[in-house]
């Protein structure tokens, strides 16, 4: 018997499909080449991806309006630019290294994970990433989602509410119909809480190899309806 | 010269992309199997889709609260079945035919001629369809859109122009980055209202065989950015 009876599956992308930080220090190194800088792109990446949660939570504290990532990860990138003397960046550098998170990489298991879960679930990303930029991933990665879904569509960033209820009625579905897929318990406890089914995907490496050992510890079994290693784990132990 | 200097392609779909006609005839007469039912099935899918206008004008009027296709097909079928003395039918039978709109076929030229446009476009259906219905379709049929966006994401059916800048808006595109392709003049005159490039494909046969001289008149080539015969003309007109 499956753990999961539901008919869709939405998926947190950012640290749980995706690897955001090694595609940050990938583009930070091509763009550093041939100029006179000497960053620390791994610590850029990290710092750049810690103002990722206090940006949303002032949209959801109401305190600025709704904004997209891209408006709220340049926010931020001005900062860090400022702050690891980053100097002499076009303008149109500047826009391009902002839209990085647009071009990020899969986990080495999110395609093939996907691909099996597939012809059994509605699939979709449930991102705090907009529409567009969740697309343009799509596009360049080849992930293979039957439609994209987005916090944007409700107005609202995850863990608010409003996020998971507008995706489910989008997909005309109960609540309880539909499983969210996530590597971060926040996401997870506030998908419950708002009706929905639950599986964690452990990914230990989200911050890099000196942290796998922070990371380590996977919730107990129990917490979430299906606790596994990865995507492709995940479909395994839905019987696909 | 590409004669569209656009990011992003949004199709209609019903007649445009998919032929609604012979799905609802063909899911029609399976239905009449072995049941002693004597319907003219073809004259059922035209007068369902005579519906189908004036039904949603009702929510663009403000005269009944938005309600997706799924609802306002529900409705005209209730009238259709008296009216065409269709008896007999379960509850579950009446809601698969109903959603037969989830299970059309496209035209020949349709995949082929998408396939054709993704790697130059962002390709996505603009349909009064909602996101659920075109999500099925899709899968079902194999159609490769980059994401799926309704008129459902503005609550507004086309051609209300918040239908229009709604999905341009998702798209982060000014909307004249964006084309509209469709086989209905007054779609493409909203959409050019709005803003938005447009591509008419001419579909004679939307209406059955019976019809296609009614409909043989393509509009003249200047009146739209593109007139093309079909979507794998419309590829080979926009050079790739």
């Amino acid at each position: 018997m499956t753990p999961l009876d539901v008919d869709a599956l939405l998926f947190d992308v950012f640290g749980t499909v995706v690897d955001w930080r090694s595609g940050v220090i990938r583009d930070g190194e091509r763009l550093a080449e041939g100029k006179q800088l000497d960053v620390d792109w791994p610590a850029f990446a990290d710092a750049w991806r810690e103002e990722y949660r206090p940006s949303m939570d002032r949209v959801r504290r109401g305190e600025i309006p709704w904004q997209n990532l891209d408006a709220l990860h340049r926010d931020s990138l001005e900062t860090l630019l400022d702050r690891f003397d980053v100097e002499g960046l076009t303008a149109e550098e500047a826009e391009y290294l902002n839209r990085v998170w647009h071009r990020l990489d899969p986990w080495p298991d999110s395609i093939p994970g996907l691909r099996r879960l597939r012809p059994h679930y509605l699939i979709a990303p449930l991102s705090n990433g907009h529409v567009r930029l969740l697309a343009d991933m799509a596009k360049r990665a080849g992930l293979p989602w039957d439609l994209i879904l987005s916090a944007e569509l409700a107005g609202h960033y995850k863990p608010d509410e409003e996020a998971y209820l507008t995706a489910v009625d989008l997909l005309d579905l109960p609540p309880d119909r539909v499983a969210m897929v996530a590597a971060h318990e926040g996401d997870l406890d506030a998908s419950r809480d708002a009706g929905l089914h639950t599986a964690y995907v452990h990914r230990p490496s989200e911050w890099g190899p000196e942290r796998v050992d922070d990371n380590a510890e996977k919730p107990d079994e129990s917490a979430y309806d299906v606790v596994a290693d990865d995507i492709s784990d995940l479909a395994m132990r839905l019987d696909v």
